[in-house]
């Protein structure tokens, strides 16, 4: 059985083919500048040359048209014919209180989904566009949408319900929802198979910590807390979103020094965490590189505050969780920078945290990187959402 | 040598007449309803009747005049004339950068509060015409300002910048300043004492926890981070206020909901923590009667929350301190409600935490509530401010 799975942004359509018989990638691709003038598609094979496709598309349907084309290509292709995709898994970001389990394709998930909208705009709007251009291009095959909130689906009230006048959630749905939900499900589950343990039996924080990063607290496999909220801003620092500040700022920035809050969003979003403090980048390995090698000291203090946020938010889910078992970073900073390991996990000793700094030199691959005698077991687990994504539409079908 | 602690809210003027040769309150009293109908003052001394004094008072100058005549009564004072007022200590809530420590009152720091009221409107313009009136009314005593934030004046820049752009830091002093410093002050410094162990050498995490809440990680003596932030409303749950929340809800409030930001702030400030929850009341007493008594299901939340944040704040700066030696509970809550310390320190045995239920059932008064074989001790310290306030004051004028 191939499954193919389609991750629609609003200028861009990612896609990977993998057969599940043995969870092998047949095919990635990358769609880029959909909609925009440059429009271009690389898909890369596993052993050959990437195959680049340069010509205009003017929306998702005729991109996700020409990634079924490289797909089916003759000399660069990986499939005979489309009838060999077996089901289409779609990533959707937001699936609002309703679905906290991934759901096959019909008229109702679809209005539901028209509902979500409104709560996660930038994100749903193109995944939906990507759920109907597939409709149409492939009508026959069974598709699924796969939530990134869905995992969060099982924290208590507690940790979801926001201190705020309770019909703000009631009537408008303002709760947290927590994201990044399907890579946190995924290595939660691949650290416990990793470790030989029932995940029914173990308590996980797993970090992902990428341009966008979340913390969450993971109790007998299922999300009891995450960091990131009623949106992904809320929670750690990340490349350029603050994470969680005073909310009284908001009220300052905009009554005493004048902005908008449309300006305030932009700030918050797209010009605070490590590029707001630094004014360098907001990928970490620049912000590392200032640090490190040009011993620039705002670079070190945006590093000491990236590392901090998150050594306190794990500090708070193992109180959540009554103790942790096994701490788990993946993505991008989680998966490859281990000298943010060492910074977060640095005086975690006391809840039984013991680095093996010699392991942890690991990048990117699947790795115990605490000691032997370490109580808590850390490891690294990359993540592998369209994996997870392909696995859930599988079950679906049966 | 007896001192006047000055508290002056927008509307009140609490004090207290400590007497500081063995720390005896002599006297202390408030005044009500300032600059409106129905002004009311009410002096407590101990072992004798209230005395209050019902006459209109149409501002803090005489308000202030008629407590010095109240402490100077021939029938219902406590002292002969106000010469035996060595001098008095008033308490700041913003000190902004500048303080991190009490000052003696001169033109420069009269001129700084101007600048500081900026950042706490609210509180700091009712601060400074209090010490105002009270250098009408006592040119000749020395008057020392103690401030809220000062106390958290020792934070790494780590705990205190936002991931902000570093100029709204640079230029408008948007950080962290921290609260209730004079009580996390004065309650680490006691349990240090009551403990027999040197401040130096231990790691507190001090839990204020009243209508306002602010939790501090103390390390040998000084602040490394609190919960409160740029101003009183971040950090917990609180009894009208939401503390921490998804920044981008208000972003939704204003752009989807059509509130504007004013009404987002009264909403923050006034509409949410237990009473929004639960829009029963924002006294945690009213709350547990209805959650335990009426089995309330919405009172039960609240606790729940209320209880959650706080833990998981321990949590974090356990994370922070690299463990802790002690917790310290102060504050109408934090010293009275046996059933909140159960609920916050559920679950952290996994970091040493073991309460002695029996011992737990104190109220209001210096007690260890945790286990003799707990690694973390726990202790109720009852907070008293304004003797920390009338100490500083006294050390400034040596």
């Amino acid at each position: 059985m191939k499954i193919l799975v389609i991750n629609c942004g609003s200028s861009s359509v990612k896609y990977q083919l993998i057969d599940m018989s043995n969870e092998d990638l047949l095919a990635q691709g990358l769609v880029e500048r959909v909609g925009i003038d440059g429009s271009i598609l690389t898909q890369k094979v596993k052993g050959r040359d990437k195959y680049i496709v340069q010509v205009p598309m003017k929306d998702h349907k005729e991109a996700i048209s020409h990634a079924l084309n490289a797909l089916v290509d003759k000399t660069n292709g990986v499939i005979k014919s489309m009838d060999e995709i077996s089901a289409v898994g779609h990533r959707v970001v937001h699936g609002g209180e309703k679905y906290s389990q991934s759901v096959l394709v019909n008229d109702e998930v679809m209005d539901y989904l028209e509902e979500c909208v409104k709560l996660a705009p930038l994100h749903n709007r193109p995944n939906i566009i990507g759920i109907e251009a597939c409709k149409a291009l492939m009508p026959r095959i069974p598709m699924a949408v796969v939530f990134d909130t869905a995992f969060h689906g099982t924290m208590p009230k507690r940790a979801y319900l926001y201190p705020l006048p309770y019909e703000l959630y009631e009537k408008h749905g303002i709760r947290k929802y927590g994201f990044h939900g399907t890579s946190h499900k995924y290595v939660s589950q691949k650290v416990a198979q990793v470790m030989g343990k029932n995940i029914e039996d173990i308590n996980i924080i797993s970090c992902h910590i990428g341009n966008g990063a979340s913390i969450t607290a993971i109790k007998g496999g299922k999300s009891i807390d995450t960091s990131m909220g009623f949106t992904p801003l809320d929670g750690v620092a990340m490349g350029t979103r603050s994470g969680s500040i005073d909310p009284a700022i908001i009220m300052y920035l905009v009554k005493e020094l004048g902005y908008t809050i449309d300006e305030v969003s932009e700030i918050l979003n797209k010009k605070s965490g490590v590029l707001g403090i630094t004014s360098i980048s907001s990928d970490l390995r620049d912000i590392k590189e200032a640090a490190y090698n040009n011993e620039n000291e705002i670079a070190k203090l945006a590093l000491d505050i990236f590392s901090y946020k998150i050594k306190t938010q794990i500090g708070a889910y193992a109180a959540a969780l009554g103790g942790v078992d096994v701490i788990v970073f993946t993505a991008g900073i989680g998966e490859n920078s281990f000298e943010t390991r060492i910074d977060i996990l640095e005086g975690l000793e006391y809840m039984g945290v013991h680095l093996n700094k010699e392991r942890n030199k690991v990048m990117g691959e699947i790795a115990l990187i605490s000691t032997d005698d370490s109580k808590v077991k850390v490891y690294v687990i990359p993540t592998n959402e369209e994996l997870m994504i392909a696995k859930e539409t599988r079950d679906l079908l049966h």
